[in-house]
């Protein structure tokens, strides 16, 4: 039986740092390097981020992360996939995170898409999230996707992958 | 700790078979009853559901299963409950969902909520749900909602509730 893998979208497979700094340039004309937020929660990087993410077309139109496609599809072969994003909270999102899906991830079925609040209540085998508070609960393996606002921290019980090439050499 | 407890939405939370009657009322004229309705699916019980579902509003405006609220608050004071709905078939009811359960329950928060496909993944302690393949791979305590289509199955897998008054007694 195929293990059971649990993969996050935000900031994992869509790149959510380059829409808000194309919007804080956009908005402030303030030209933001990810390498000065590292540390930062993402309310500290970016004060109108609130705002933002409440606007048509913010989850819609981000870009890949660099390299999920090919990963994604890979994993999606070799395990049981499934995509779980925490979209409750932005009502707005719902739609345009299912359309991004099936834009950019086609070969993902509607079976295979979970929209919650909470990620407690998931279980699988292996988990890839960039939030430190949806791995915490998961009962299996804990990989954490590196982006800024986790990358100073440091926890025995996750370990930290940095891009997706070095998923697919681990997984 | 408080036990968890996942409840579906469709045919236990909100009384789908009186919508998909009325529907049947406005585009043949025929008057269909529940009774004549028993140990048939839903596709047999209605030809058109599949043009009704998604049609625009269908989950939104659906009424209440009879008793549902007061049960719903009972449960979400006693155990740590969860909505759990299969609506990524239908992605024009994400959003009706979540406005209905705003309107109807407003005491559940986004944390909550999850909508899905398959309920595969969703641990929990109890689960409340009209269809057996939501109920067959759940870990926990099964209850099945009666429901016009369930109504002859018989499983000991997992126990039958006939009303959310009978819910209340039991949980």
């Amino acid at each position: 039986m195929k293990k059971r893998i649990i993969v996050d979208m935000d900031g994992v497979m869509s790149d959510l740092y380059h829409q808000l700094i194309a919007l804080e340039k956009r908005d402030s004309g303030k030209e933001l390097n990810v390498a000065d937020l590292i540390g930062l929660t993402e309310l500290e990087a970016f004060p109108n981020c609130k705002t933002h993410v409440h606007e048509p077309g913010f989850f819609r139109t981000a870009r890949l992360m660099e390299g999920s496609y090919e990963a994604i599809k890979y994993l999606n072969e070799k395990y049981e996939l499934y995509v779980v994003s925490a979209g409750m909270e932005f009502p707005n999102s719902l739609r345009e995170k299912y359309d991004w899906l099936a834009e950019h991830f086609p070969f993902i079925t509607w079976e295979q898409i979970v929209l919650c609040g909470s990620k407690k209540i998931i279980s699988g085998d292996i988990m890839i999230d960039d939030y430190p508070k949806n791995l915490n609960h998961f009962q299996g393996e804990k990989f954490i996707f590196t982006q800024p606002h986790n990358q100073l921290l440091e926890n025995e019980e996750y370990k930290r992958v940095n891009s997706w090439a070095e998923i697919m050499n681990i997984l």
